[in-house]
This record gives structure tokens, sequence and C-alpha cells, in this order.
């Protein structure tokens, strides 16, 4: 008994790819966690997590709940709502609920209408780290190191387990903010899906033209890192734009309004007015730096 | 009387920068010129330019049109008349004169006004070879390594001039393409001057909102990729997109057909048509490669 207790003595990951083993094995480095449990539906996924050590064992969603102190949920969104229900009846008390999607106004949703009177213990979260690789083999215990996570604590939450999770991501090493849904979805909206969605777009457009070869030939570098993102996975940003459709399309609205002003200097030949836009964003492009300060 | 002459015996740049001096550097490195002469309305340009030995002398443009054999005129898309119409009563017979501008069009427009009857001589170039660098210390031998250089020859066009310019280029081990005046425009309208619009008008957007601050703070490598080219210069993109107006519209309205209909197709929540223009593009850019084959 000389050993302190870990923060979190069993930790149960719905979902061992990277961002779920990512998780797991930057807690156990750190000695946050004791036990890790495995859940999902890919038994090759929970053999390989487990090989990793990213696991101790694989269990079902009620087993997990039966004995995790915290539960990571790194499953699709559209996943999340049949493993609350799964493990509803069996969660022990006191025991705190996070997840890992992109978008936080649906996940919400779906934990309310799953976790009836016990949403409380439901603390949303956001860790912002894409990387292109999936599986367990793309786990690291570093993805997290200087990354930014946003946490949409609800009204319901105990201020305590909202500090639980920010303490779990602070171990990863990464640096928590807090906001509430909406700003989440609108902020990330704009800087994480409308980048994907533009691109897309625009490459689709490209792709459609009838000199496409001609052009794909001719395209340089500003070309590759513009469209790099239209390269991603189809179905995860089918999903995330679903799921934030409504601050997708505010976005979209005032992107328009911008797009507009801009075609109209360009029709009529008005270089004062295009120089201002560029400068506009050039400044605040120079500006900016990845991983820069709240 | 034992060497032999070069293809270019006089060799003029107009402009002595990134562009015109790596032209220079990579002519001389491959013994493709005799002597240089650099024309430029910068006497610092010109004096560094003569110490980096990227040219022999500096001259004027009437002076320079005396004497060389070719001309490159490196200088920017709105300086090109006013420089043409001091060389052409000094150009000398079988001399031939080409460009580097980044829009075609209205630089023929240009070169017909200034040269009249000897618009003959006068081969239209555009090396796609990008750099954020500028000036002659930027300048380098190797800048168009396995680039690609497109060539808009003129029905007046003599194809021994043509093959001249073709050679040049060649000898900097750029690959040379010919595509006539509107292509060019259209391909590059497409593929180089659309990104830099689009990222521009959605980085000012961004820079518009209320909470900017807040999205740029938890903007992330897509981000990044996605904008990078919106930090460029504002006067050189300001004047490409004018020049290129009428093929940057045209572009503008085919982009507008596929924002629209993805656009409703998340307003619609349809998610099968959203993912449909995502493979689209997805499956383009991931079978694209930079500097691919023709």
């Amino acid at each position: 008994m000389s050993e302190a207790r870990p923060p979190i003595p069993v930790l149960a990951v719905v979902g061992v790819g990277l961002i779920g083993g990512s998780y797991a094995a930057a807690l156990r480095r750190a000695g946050h966690v004791g036990r890790v449990l495995g859940v999902g539906r890919n038994a090759k996924s929970l053999t390989r997590a487990y090989e990793l050590g990213l696991i101790d064992d694989s269990a079902t969603a009620a087993e997990a709940a039966a004995q995790a102190d915290l539960v990571m949920l790194a499953a699709p969104v559209g996943a999340m709502a049949q493993v609350l229900a799964e493990m509803r009846p069996h969660l022990k008390p006191g025991a705190v609920v996070t997840d890992a999607g992109s978008t936080k106004a649906e996940v919400v949703q779906a934990a309310r209408a799953a976790l009836g009177e016990r949403i409380a213990c439901f603390v949303p979260g956001h860790p912002i780290a894409g990387a292109e690789r999936v599986g367990p083999d793309a786990a690291d215990a570093e993805l997290y190191a200087g990354r930014n996570v946003i946490l949409t604590p609800l009204a319901e939450n105990d201020p305590r387990d909202v500090a639980r999770v920010r303490a779990s991501w602070e171990a990863c090493g990464a640096r928590v903010h807090e906001m509430d849904v909406a700003s989440h979805d609108r902020v990330l909206g704009s800087v994480s899906h409308m980048p994907h969605f533009l691109a897309s777009v625009y490459v689709a457009q490209v792709a459609r033209s009838e000199d496409a070869a001609e052009r794909l030939a001719l395209a340089g570098s500003g070309f590759r890192d513009f469209t790099r993102i239209a390269a991603g996975s189809t179905e995860m940003w089918r999903d995330i734009f679903l799921s934030n459709r409504d601050a997708m399309m505010a976005e979209l609205a005032a992107l328009r309004a911008v797009l507009d002003s801009a075609e109209q200097a360009l029709d009529r030949r008005d270089g004062a007015a295009l120089e201002a836009l560029l400068e506009e964003a050039a400044l605040c492009r120079r500006g900016w730096k990845l991983g820069g300060t709240k």
C-alpha cells in the first residue's frame, strides 16, 4: 500500500485508434492511470492495442462502465449514442464520461438522450490533433503534447468532474481551453471545417473542368498546400459537416458576403478595393502562428 | 576562335531579381550565354546583380536592345509596355524578346501596342516557379530545374525564334510546354490565381469575425496550409488578378456552381451528395503530384 493511487484508477477507452490510443498511452506514461480497459467493435484493433500495451484488457461497454472511473469516448460521433445507452445502467457512482468528438452540439444532444438524468457525469471535450494515420499502431504518447484541447462543460457538470477531465489532458501535455458548446462549434466550423469544405469544393470544380488534366499538370506549390486537406477521409468529413451543419451554414453565409464583394471589385477592376482585401488577409495571416496563445 | 559561340551571345535581362537573375545564372552556368546585360530602374539591384556575377554590365533599355540577341523581360507586367517602347527603335535584326509574366493576354496586348509591326520578335513565356524571396540575392541557378515553363507563341512568331526561347529554358533545366494565350490564362487562373483569391477571401472573413482572436488561437495545421498563400505580396497578386480578370471571373462562376450545390446538400442534410463531392475531390487530389507529367 505504499504506492500512491493514480488519479484515474481505471480508465475505459471506447475506440482504441489514434485518438483513444494516444490518450491512453500518454496517461500511462504520466502515471496518471492504473488499469486501462479497451472497448470497441473491432476485435483486431483491441488485440493490437493490447499487444502494443495501450490497454490492459478488453471489455464490453457494460463491463467497462461497471469498473471505470473515467470513460473516454473516442468512437465516431454516430456510434456514441448506442455506447452511452449500453453503459448508462452500469456506470459507477462518481464516474466521469468524456469524449473526443470534433463537434459538440450534436454529441451533447445524443448524450442527453442516452444518459437522461445521469447527464451530469458527461464532460464534452475535443482534442485538436488531427493526423493522417489511423488505428492503434498510429497511437503516440506525444500526440497531444503542446496541442489544444477544448472542453465544453455543461450546466449540470460538477466542477470537480470538469477538473478531473482537464487534469487528464494536462497530464497528456495538452493546453486546455473551456468554452460553451455553441462557441466551440462556431470556432471549429470556421477554422477547421470551412477550409476542408472550401478546398473540396475547389478541387471538385477543377476536376470537373474539361481541361482538368492540363490544369493539374501545371499546378504548383500554392495548389499543393491549398488543397492538401481535400485528400482526407471523406466519411469522417461528411459526418463532421452534417453534425455541424448550422454553424457551417452561418459561416458560409459570412464567406459569401466577402466573396461577393471581392468578386465585384474584380469585376469593376477596382484595384484599391482588391488590394485592401488582400492586405487585410495578408496582415492577419502573417501575424498568425500555429498553436498561438489563447 | 577555337571556342564555340554560345547560343545567346548577348542576353539582356530587364529586372534582375529572383526571376530574371535566376534565368541569367542558369544560362551562364550552362554555357548558354556570352555576355549578360542588366536593365532596370533600381541602381542598387543592378549593382548587387553585378557583384553576384549575374550580369556583366548594366545598360539602358535602348543600349541593351542595340546589343542583345535575346531580351528577357522579368519586370512587372505594368512596366513592360514602356520598356518595349524604349527598346523598339533599337532592336537588332533577328533579336528575340520574351517575358516571364504570370498572365499572358494583357502582356501580349501591351507588346502589340508597343512593338507594332515588330511584334513577330516577341515570344511570350511564363516560368511557373514562385518563391517567397525577392531581389538579386534570391537568384538561384537551380530555380527552374524540373519546373514547368509555358510558352504561348503568337501566330506571327517565326518557329525558329520560339525554338530559341525554348532552348534557353531547357538549358535552365525546365520542362517547356506550349499553349495558346487563352488556355494559359484559363489554366493558371484556375490552379494558381484562384487558390490565392479564395484563401485571401477566407482569411479576410475569419479576420472580420467578432471572435477572430479566439478562432485564430485554435486554428490548426489544416488552416495553416490552406491559408499559407494568403500571406503573399498583395501588390503582385492585385496586379495578377486584374490582368487576368476575365479568366478569373469565368472560374469564379464555375466555382460558385459547385459551392451552391455543396451548400444545398449540407442545408438539406444530404450525406450521400456531400460524400460524393468529397470523394470526387479526394480522388483527384490523392492522384495528383507536384510537377506531374503533361
